[in-house]
């Protein structure tokens, strides 16, 4: 049986915390359909250089938006005849999420940072994307060490705490906080190093432990400096 | 840009409970690749007659299992050079949940149950798919209403336990398990209606709430008494 064509697309939901409060990364799209509009980071899967869909979605975010992220998980498929004016299309989306300076470092010049609780006019579907992928993140900030990987490679327990509130959208209480991270036992102290830039006390600056620090050192080492070479 | 061809298909995982065992259902393929295996009920991507992927995956549930489930949920997607012999592939898995009994009404000649901690020899990535599904029904068990569609229409209070515990691999304090059911607030006692055909005192009968029975009425109405046609 011959199958008619259908469309096969990849979409990025690229996530950081800026002002304490979770963004997502358009691009300004140059070419039709929607030329002009801010979208989501996407592209053609590309059967002839990636293994597989997720493949798909590294490439596409590291061609389009010049990074690499350490958190990259699946989010669903988007599919049907209305959603793309080229055809019955199939867009399997992914979620990343990056620190926010990791976004800074990208500099990439079509890359806006949009706050992600006042969007509007996003082509396609891309806005119920973007909604299923900021509900997923904050739904597993509930009880995972999800939200870590918002931060930079560096930081304190209250620093911590900051994001998961951001996420949430509550305060957390920092007794139970505390015990959370001590179940979850995926942090270490880093030796010597303090915060001393605040007008409090110092305080002492925390990372993932080893195990758990591979996949986030990505984000250093899988930058591309220069998005336009 | 013409992207090369890629095969769509969308692939479901049919699961019930059966002698306190998840059980998958199973079809012996009766065409290549791997004809005379058992599988996933599978299908193509049909842009002419299906709206989106779920609409494919009720379409070959229906035609391939004669069952329509009151509960189908998107799983996740599989995808790549390497997982269908016939070329580059998509393929969005399906999970679906359906009480025992109507498993046996649909009496389909090729479908075949098998307990889902057993598996070999299933073709494509289908064993891994399908262990993506347990392992989606089995954590979500851990906090849902999720189990209820594997219990027919009226169930008891221990049954349902049973259904968790057979879920979840383990017994549940039948205390925790009454308070975590009066939190859910989905069941409702049918007036009068006892269970009496036991050795233990007779108990009462219950069921989903209204508002959340509509979803699980389908079971009956969709199914197809003849899968033959």
């Amino acid at each position: 049986m011959a199958q008619p064509p259908i469309i096969c697309t990849v979409d990025v939901v690229l996530l950081c915390l800026k002002d304490a409060a979770l963004h997502v990364a358009l691009l300004r799209r140059d070419h039709a359909p929607f030329a002009g509009a801010l979208a989501l980071p996407d592209g053609y899967v590309d059967p002839e250089q990636d293994r597989d869909a997720q493949d798909a979605a590294v490439r596409i975010l590291r061609e389009k938006a010049a990074i690499v992220s350490p958190y990259l998980e699946q989010l669903g498929t988007f599919s049907g005849k209305g959603r793309d004016p080229r055809g019955w299309s199939i867009s399997v989306a992914y979620y990343a999420l990056v620190p926010a300076h990791i976004m800074d470092l990208a500099r990439h010049p079509a890359l806006q940072l949009l706050t992600v609780d006042h969007l509007k006019g996003q082509p396609f579907d891309h806005r119920e994307i973007i909604q299923a992928a900021v509900e997923r993140v904050r739904s597993k900030s509930t009880y995972s060490s999800l939200p870590v990987y918002l931060c930079g490679e560096r930081f304190t327990l209250p620093q911590l705490q900051g994001v998961y509130e951001a996420l949430l959208g509550e305060p957390v209480n920092k007794v139970s906080f505390r015990r959370k991270m001590d179940e979850l036992d995926i942090l270490e102290p880093i030796p010597g190093a303090m915060e001393t830039g605040r007008a409090n006390r110092p305080a002492q600056l925390y990372r993932l432990k080893k195990k758990y620090r591979n996949q986030l050192s990505l984000t250093g080492r899988g930058l591309n400096p220069d998005p336009l070479k």
